[in-house]
């Protein structure tokens, strides 16, 4: 696949049927997709991969499913962008877990701008609700997009003050399970200037560990993440954390050591994110990747033909399984440990995968479940 | 001048004199103890050093006027310490406008701990207050003894948390012009177990420009300082300035954006300042540097006997005069430019300071008054 292409409506269903079935997440989906060279393929290899795995049964999405899916969201005005699409948003393309579908409710063109996220806690003070209005009513106005997770406090401090110059509220549920309830309203105001976003299916309702998987794509839509308030130990911490790892830049308002909402940040500040006291420092710091524009990913997410098959033996299968432990290890060190070819490890691994017996992590590293 | 000799009362009182007349600043009293051996020799070329600089009448202070002074003090329980004797404090020596004579009233073991500097705004927030007692307190445990300007707001309340610990309260009058008056009781507090230190004469009405030169003995006094609350353009941040140039570290106390008083220290932390939301942040950094000790200056304030007698030429003096102007100028400059030997071009200088025509700035820079 090129950059920039569009899917055919029965390739959208495929790969709508690919990342919907079992064990298939958003690194297996782009991992199945470079091997097989299409989602058609792979949900054709599916079933014999899981079952190599050493899975008993591993449901597939139907046809039917998808087709159900694509209807309801196009009845609710939600469109699935697939990645390498004209409005996938060019920097989450560069994240090794990016959604391959993100359903969209909204105006599509502020996909493409410049964002920066601007997150924090839910029970924010006054102070820090109006610091985030401003700054996000300030980046608004020097033409950023705003990011934030429609959270209470200081996410929808940041939504309302920039509906008018376009906002991203990013979803840890499906549309129609927007959280929290009171903020269905807010949303109706982000979409005519702004955008709704989710990976999830339409009625999906966002449980604990849905929100750290939805901060993944708050920082990856974005250039830079600020955190305006954050406790010791709270989840805006984990996003500047992922933010991070995949370098984006990580910004953090100061706030008195007496203060506990501000001990997050005052330590993201000690661990070198940059401190932000107006919109300035973060214009004056993004100004210099902003201008550099976007960097495309190395490597495609398709390629045109199905690649040679990769058929790993038992004895290989065996011994790359037994280097696995509960620890993540690299596949590089997998490739070398176990003297297979680096295709070999790579179709053990989706197998053990697709039967849900091993989990990657970022960086490349997989480990047992 | 070895390290740790003690004056006799006859150079103290010399000391005591050419410090206390016109003209002779701590700089020029180095210069002046350098090049003619001792105080005595310096007092008497006085005159024609003035005259030469171009100075109608220059007032020497009398024997009689030290002898006064100098009993007084006796009187009060403040002893004039000398730079060079064992109670002066270590660190002040390096700088290098070290006050030749310290007014020490209370306990002098504490002029030779490891000392900390905690200062801030008069008009404090209570948070602000409780925050600085808490560093005072925290510190003082760790072996620090704290240092700050007896100043309403943070320096108060550093002060008051130190007080058994042991505190030093840096003052800008002299002994018995305490400012603020309301701060009298205080200083009786402070000085059974710390310090009250004054460069100026017992009954020297403190004026706005001796407040910044009292701050370069707070934080020459320092292995650190601490900046609590601090607006815009205020005098903390004079202090913050003298420290970096003095080479002590600078550590500040973040605080909400939306706080006035912490715009000061807030820019500081974007400058470099260390950020500290705990004592720890402030005994981690410092550790290294004080367990390196004292660093002796290379220069030793005195020799043992008169250099050799470096007379300018009427020629030599008009152009080294022609080449300073108001903007600061570097003492190697001129010696290059005027192609005089540093002696002349220094003495040169002398004259000038004498006279009163010259300022001299930290760096070796000197500028036409």
């Amino acid at each position: 696949m090129a950059a920039h292409v569009t899917l055919t409506d029965e390739q959208r269903i495929d790969w709508l049927r690919l990342i919907r079935s079992d064990n298939v997440g958003p690194r297996t989906f782009r991992e199945l997709i470079n091997h097989f060279g299409g989602a058609r393929a792979a949900l054709d290899a599916l079933p014999s991969l899981a079952r190599r795995g050493g899975a008993a049964a591993s449901r597939i999405a139907s046809r039917e499913d998808a087709e159900r899916e694509l209807a309801a969201a196009r009845a609710r005005g939600v469109t699935l962008v697939a990645l390498g699409e004209p409005d996938y948003p060019a920097r989450l393309v560069m994240i090794d877990d990016a959604p391959p579908l993100l359903a969209v409710r909204g105006e599509h063109s502020i996909l493409t701008r410049h964002l920066v996220a601007i997150v924090g806690s839910r029970n924010a003070s006054a102070a820090g609700m109006k610091f985030a209005a401003r700054l996000a009513r300030d980046l608004g106005n020097a033409g950023y997009g705003i990011v934030s997770g429609l959270a209470r406090g200081i996410d929808a401090a940041a939504h309302r003050a920039s509906l008018e110059t376009g906002t991203i509220a990013v979803l840890a549920g499906g549309h129609e399970r927007i959280y929290p309830a009171e903020h269905v309203p807010l949303v109706e105001e982000i979409v005519p200037n702004g955008a709704a976003v989710s990976e999830m299916p339409l009625t999906w309702e966002p449980r604990a560990h849905d929100f750290p998987r939805r901060n993944r794509i708050i920082s990856g839509l974005s250039v830079g993440i600020i955190i305006v308030e954050a406790a010791r130990r709270s989840g805006s911490l984990i996003t500047a954390r992922l933010a991070g790892e995949q370098g984006r830049e990580v910004f953090a308002v100061p706030g008195s050591p007496l203060d506990p909402r501000a001990e997050g940040v005052n330590g993201l500040i000690k661990q070198g994110a940059t401190m932000v006291t107006e919109a300035k420092d973060v214009i004056d710091a993004l100004a210099p990747i902003v201008g550099r524009g976007f960097d495309l990913p190395i490597e495609e997410p398709e390629r045109d033909g199905p690649a040679a098959a990769a058929e790993p033996s038992e004895d290989e299968r065996g011994r790359i399984v037994a280097l696995l432990g509960p620890s993540p290890c690299s596949i590089d060190d997998l490739v070398r440990l176990s003297r297979s070819s680096p295709a070999i490890v790579r179709m053990v691994l989706l197998e053990l995968e697709l039967a849900g017996r091993i989990e990657r992590h970022g960086g490349g590293l997989v480990s047992l479940v």
